[in-house]
């Protein structure tokens, strides 16, 4: 009885952490929403054809293939999803969005905002012949955190005063750690930066509602040199860990810290926004969990643990009952769910490339900071292109 | 490329909380864990042809059906998934088992003891014949609790002192929630002595390795009746909530509290274990963390919270990085995993249905004591055929 | 400027850590809360001279004397402090009240339950006199158990149907930890059960506002001989460990358990009661945290961490601003000042030795249900009396 | 026979909180600790003689006064100890060093570098001549920081490669609060910053044992004015909220955030510090609790919860028994009785009027910071005299 429903046919590029959470989502969306459309595993590229033969067996995908310029251009596929490192994004994109394919981008959109710039124009051209293009900022989907984004859109915590932003790993604390290309800059882009502070500033402006303007940042770089797999030592040429300050649109400031030098922190992203008439707290580590002050209630006062797993809570109606957690891939599930749903609509889907490039802008703007040790304002696209 | 390993295909019979939750197991048992074999959902049987045809189609299954006993004489069909009310545990076990499939029972094994007694001997015949049974005690599977039991066996809390285990929930703390067949004892056999007592006696037995031998317990009814759907009120004829006193085998005593009228504790299923040289707890409320403190270390003593999410936890290679947690469903998958390689290797799963048929014989014990207001031993299999 | 009111001089007996607790709560009570009398730490009396008069010293006594019979006899003394182990309770409270004196009596109140229906007789003859007396249930006056009673008691979480209790420790754990007055029946009565039970029960009825009507219990004692500070063992005749299923005047079942073998937990008493429309739990090892669910609000619902620090709280507009936490000495300031204020408004304080008494009756019980293994009735006095 | 000990007699001045806590601080320390010195509360001056009176009374003082010039001349007063608003600070210490008082001054040491730069010369000259003087950080003080404090000094987390300090409170957060004289810049000199940020400042400091050397930094007055008690409304000078990234002598980065304006925050003084081997900790609001990561420990991994009441624990074996936790008051009467045996002993307390002034200049340097938005060096004494 599968397929009764339309299939919406897959090409995904690339097989490694990512490829594995983002075939979680298109695995089990139809099975646990009510879609539209039934995403179909339908092919999986990689570099090398033998591993991505292997991982498209272990990770379900029909085919396998070893070229992503043939892949975005074959006609049985309708959704081209990119999970590679961040150098591949912009070309993969701009030929699947050329080739009339709806894209699916891991984030960081690009290792820098002038590439993203090139994909946010790319998706708006696609977008006029019905094209959607999504970035792949996957904490938005889990229910706690977009419980958060309901509550400040219905003005239940006021008018915002402090958005406090800390993203803490600690796996390369031991400076023993392996150079991988995460630690390439050429490949990467960047480091802490890209890998969990774009997750951070995407996260600050869509649940404010606000776009940075400003920021004044340090950046860190702990351990120089880190051992090659094959021997010998590569050459670190990203940041550990990232400070900022920033300001938004309305004025309001708000604090920044990511690193991978945590130690004990293993995914400690958390935030908390306080408003003029309550407060929100939350911490990827306790996933399920939203922290809700509700203003001076006197003697009742304080912050309600609020376990988002209750059927009004967003994404959860479609899981288990109440009580029953979710995880980490529940927000890829919820993504996928998403980006189909969009695709059937016809319109954009949330996280776009815009605000992806505007994350990008952020970023790069941290950096620049860290050159002058001064103040750095961030502008919007509209405002660069006067 | 799916399907290079040998299909195992399963017939599932029942589509409701547990259908859906074993059909998310079966899903992606294979696509986490490297597994001997592909489970293929071959057919989804309910008692309405219609509503289990819809459900397959939600929930992933090629075919659908609306018997039963057709489906557990099918030749193409490998294992029976047994996800019915626990009045249809027995008559289904016994079939599927005669019939050579495999057989997965959701927990409660049966709604008494003697019913649990039959299908353990059925299970054990058919063992002689290659076939295997389990029962889906399945917080045993989710890695913090997994965990919990390799570092008791590996006698790092030394001897048990204490265990205390709540199983608390609150969804019928509305005198108005409307009545279900769960509040049928002839449906269910129980209350919450089976829906959650089941689970909080099979944890601790598996947990401390012994076996419960005696008991003294009170049993409560909050609400005698509750609305029917359809109108009227449908009498509760069964407990509410269950407290007990138990004694293991080597004459360490446990407390045991159960209730669906804890308001807050959503699905606080808690255990607490209090060793010679240290200690272990776990709230599946927040399931990713064990509790655990490793003795007198002086200044340094406390509660360490291991983040179940380390890859030399139980389970967790095959999933995610570090720090990046896992749900109630991901209980499913690992249980689905579990099962497919025991049927594999020929070795009887755990819990096996003996195992199962003595939680049965704890929860009846507790039945008994509730009439006596007595302590009321609780004799393993061997001693009640002496 | 001291010494403005009028002195209330205070004559205690002990000086171990409950004597050093009481002398905390007696030099502060009238620095935080503004009383009617000024308390006066007149005389401190011990079973040595020497060792009395280093106390005195040390906790700020004007004077040590060595024997409780001339004490209480006193002219210079209004009320008498008992701080002595168990057996001693009964006698210094029965002259200290001949002779007109008011007594605060440590807990548990007596050894037994007849002592201490002889201290309740003396009491209410006393108290005809204008005497008052009050047993020393310190916990009650922490301002986040008092909050709770508050709430209780104002209906906020309606009718009770689960009430929770345990007292955990850790400090026998260790087999080798030495033999004290502690673990000798003949001293202390009991072990755990007067210890930490005697604390868990007068909670749980002070919370509930109701009596403890049945109890079956199990009681344990995991190491029979203990190492005597001055060479050889002593022989442990007291209880390490208890657990109960409780029954209330109501109906309502509850659930006890204390030991002193819960390794990693110091100070664990913790409470947690569900009623018709909310929950209520504290732990005294987060002394100043009270956590709330009020009930069914959809989205919303879930525990509220009450920092009880609040001006609103019991006791707190005495103390420092919110959010400013407090120790478990300020128990003892706090029961100081309302026992001064109950002396000066000549009302009875509470805890009464006759709500003392029917704790220790449930002790009893707890203790004849261990030998009989049967349910127990716990009889009010007037019941007895008929 | 208390008195045995020779006096140690103190004038204090100001009697608000500060005041009550100081107070509460002598009144305790001999009683608790076993000091060389008894302190005795001598005499009290606040404004109004009338208030003084009532407050010398409350509090627990021998005598009240009404002039602060008259008090430091007192041939019976060998301690002064500063309560009052900043503005006073600088001539109370000034006049009381130079007639060779010890000198106890509430933090921040002044409202001004200059005014800081003074009080560490006539610290430093008062010093020659055997008198001390200390600057009350009272958190130090707090076991579970001290505890902090000693195992960063042991080496036990190796080199800090983070600090994270947050101090958070809310009593602004609603509009209507009235007007204090701490939102008066010419009493206070400067708003979350001196109250909260020096705190923040010494904390981090004392914690890693180094000097902050430059900061970036933004500053927010979320509310100009605010009502009048007696009516009208007067303007807001100080600052509300505080961000900053500050740089440590060895390079490591640190990030700040004080504010009275995140709803639900209480008294949430918040460190965390991340080093080479390990990580800690802490949040005042469970002021009892450090955590600790103790490193890689493979699947043992985790923070360790350590309850600061372990008699090994700093400060602690005075109190009471291990599980018994303190409150804010005992960082008070810690402070008294390290301030008692620094003078008997003749050495420097800590923190010294250096310690206290270089927290001074960098509360300076994020206030130009907010003004030039660059990046602002932070001197040393020593620095500056060159």
């Amino acid at each position: 009885m599968t397929g009764v429903r339309a299939p919406l046919r897959i090409g995904m590029i690339g097989h490694a952490f990512m490829g594995a959470a983002h075939s979680y989502g298109w695995r089990n969306a139809a099975r646990v929403f009510d879609l539209p459309f039934e995403p179909e595993l339908r092919v999986l590229a990689g570099t090398d054809l033998g591993r991505a033969t292997d991982a498209a067996r272990r990770l379900g995908w029909a085919e396998a293939a070893d070229d992503w310029r043939d892949l975005v251009e074959r006609s049985d596929v309708d959704v081209i999803d990119i999970c590679t490192p961040g150098d591949l994004h912009r070309p993969i994109a701009l030929a699947a969005l050329r080739a009339g394919k709806h894209v699916l981008c891991e984030k960081p959109l690009a290792n820098t905002a002038a590439e993203a710039d090139e994909m946010v124009a790319a998706a708006a051209e696609a977008e006029a012949r019905g094209i959607q293009a999504m970035c792949g900022f996957t904490y938005r989907r889990q229910p706690a955190v977009a419980l958060a984004h309901r509550l400040i859109a219905e003005g239940r915590i006021g008018d915002i005063r402090h958005i406090r932003v800390r993203y803490l790993q600690d796996w390369l604390s031991d400076p023993e750690a392996p150079y991988t290309w995460r630690l390439d800059a050429a490949r990467s882009g960047s480091g802490s930066l890209g890998d969990l502070g774009a997750h951070a500033v995407d996260l600050a402006q869509w649940l404010t509602g606000e776009r940075i303007t400003g920021v004044t940042a340090r950046t860190r770089r702990f351990v120089p040199r880190r051992p090659l797999l094959d021997g010998g030592t590569g050459e670190v040429t990203v940041d550990d860990a990232a400070h900022a300050i920033v300001e938004f649109r309305s004025g309001l400031l708000g604090t920044f810290e990511v690193t991978r030098y945590a130690l004990g922190r293993k995914n400690a992203f958390a935030v908390e926004v306080n408003g003029s008439t309550g407060s929100l707290a939350w911490d990827f580590e306790r996933n399920n969990e939203l922290l809700h002050y509700r203003g001076d209630e006197g003697a009742l006062s304080g912050f309600t643990t609020v376990l988002a797993t209750h059927e009004e809570h967003p994404y959860v109606a479609a899981w288990w009952p109440e009580g029953h957690t979710l995880g980490y891939d529940a927000g890829f599930v919820n993504q996928a769910a998403d980006f189909v749903r969009a695709i059937a609509d016809g319109r954009r889907p949330e996280p776009s490339f815009a605000d992806a490039a505007q994350v990008q802008r952020v970023l790069d703007a941290v950096e620049t900071s860290e050159e002058t040790r001064g103040w750095e304002a961030v502008l919007t696209e509209k405002e660069r292109m006067r």
